[in-house]
């Protein structure tokens, strides 16, 4: 047993999604959360700089006595994770590798869709990574710039109607192609998975990374004997890089519950 | 005279509109240009966030050797620049003053509207300003966040229709309102004026802040004596804080020429 907390980290409150997903599958860790509020978005970066700015978010985190690490975000994931995960001194997990496995598992027809940042489509980690469970399946990525955008202004409703054409828009191709499996490759898609699930229509399973990397962690960290084993209630406790009060606006959106009084701004430059 | 370069800095490649016109305007000047694209946008941070990444910005240039700065960046103008400009040993000028300015002198109904950045509307930067001119005029601002995700996804035709109805969505309450005066509050906004005056129609005047900053520019550099006076071809260089085949790629839309072997990338952080 290990009774230090899990770090998630995320490029900024998208990653939230992925923490809600760990509380389910892990209701007794502590959480660490960072959220780089400063600095997002990663999406639309260079490789160089995402690489340069997750090893700044993992420092942070590893000076938090953390036990292991979630990188929530995909394109800090599909960029950067390769590059860091032999240096990281605790387990590290990706929202990719679980994510590919899983639509592996469950395509029927070999033809899996990706959505995801420019970045992360462009690194094409996740054809690699499906690659190796299943060298016979077809993958088509999509970039989706605006999603990220649109969803952090509050537009998540199947009502709004900039959201749906623009939505409709990116999935065109991949409707097109015929994919029986979408991976909803960035953290703030499960947010719309309605509107996703709506546009692709009922055949097509909608795989949430976040949740694929929680349920991986699991079983992993109870292989490894560092699951807590102590009776009080988890604590979770969010550090950001801009101010605290735009990150715990939002934050219920994505977490469904307050933050306010737990939630710390830090200089990530400093690490 | 004064024959060193005028620094102009913007958080991304939004400025070059600024630079454009700029050039136009004052054909003999050297520009030294800064586009902090490891960090942009600016538009969602906290103003904390964005004095701090201003007095950065400026740190930059003054280590260049320029005699007058541009901030390009709306954002910046409205949120930062009342906190920097008393210790900034050049002249510098950002670009809400000159906006407010010439729509106080254009306006006959005393009714202008405000698009810009959630940060620039936030801050009430061009209320107080354009009540310095005139305190009869009517404000009325809105934040347009997705438009300059748009234009730098390369949405910029009038033939968008998921850029157009965005836009006019946002400007729905100005024309409402009847405002007969329109400031393009953002370096983006300018690409698309076409688009900004179909919807707003013929009776409104669109003001471009940049364009506004570069003819106060010349008239102030003139009466200070400042202006250059070298007979050689004026020189501009590109510094910015991302690689920088992503921006120069970019830059081409903004500003109508190559800018690959003039593009030089730096690490803001250490200023």
């Amino acid at each position: 047993m290990d009774n230090r907390p899990i770090g998630v980290f995320d490029s900024g409150l998208g990653g939230l999604t992925a923490v809600k997903k760990l509380k389910e599958v892990l209701p007794g860790e502590d959480i660490v959360y960072f959220g780089d509020t400063g600095r997002v978005p990663y999406g639309g970066r260079s490789r160089e700089t995402i690489i340069r700015y997750t090893q700044q978010d993992i420092a942070f985190l590893l000076s938090m006595d953390i036990k292991a690490i979630i990188v929530a975000c995909g394109t800090a994931t599909t960029n950067a994770l390769d590059y860091v995960k032999d240096s990281c001194p605790v387990p590290i997990y990706g929202v990719a590798d679980p994510a590919a496995k899983r639509a592996a598992e469950i395509t029927k027809n070999k033809k899996v869709g990706l959505i995801g940042t420019e970045a992360s489509i462009r690194s094409g980690a996740y054809e690699r990574l499906i690659c190796r469970y299943d060298s016979d399946i077809e993958m088509t990525g999509v970039g989706c710039p605006l999603i990220v955008p649109m969803v952090e202004e509050g537009r998540i409703s199947r009502d709004d109607k900039i959201l749906y054409h623009t939505v409709e828009e990116y999935l065109t191709p991949l409707k097109e192609k015929g994919v029986d499996t979408l991976i909803m490759g960035c953290t703030h898609y499960p947010i719309i998975s309605d509107v996703i699930g709506d546009i692709m229509g009922e055949g097509v399973a909608l795989i949430d990374p976040g949740a694929e990397a929680a349920k991986l962690m699991k079983e992993e960290l109870a292989a490894l004997e560092l699951l807590n084993d102590q009776e009080r209630q988890a604590l979770s406790v969010y550090y950001v890089s801009d101010v605290v009060y735009e990150f715990t606006k939002t934050a219920s959106i994505f977490l469904g519950e307050n933050v306010d009084d737990i939630t710390i701004r830090i200089d990530i430059e400093h690490y």
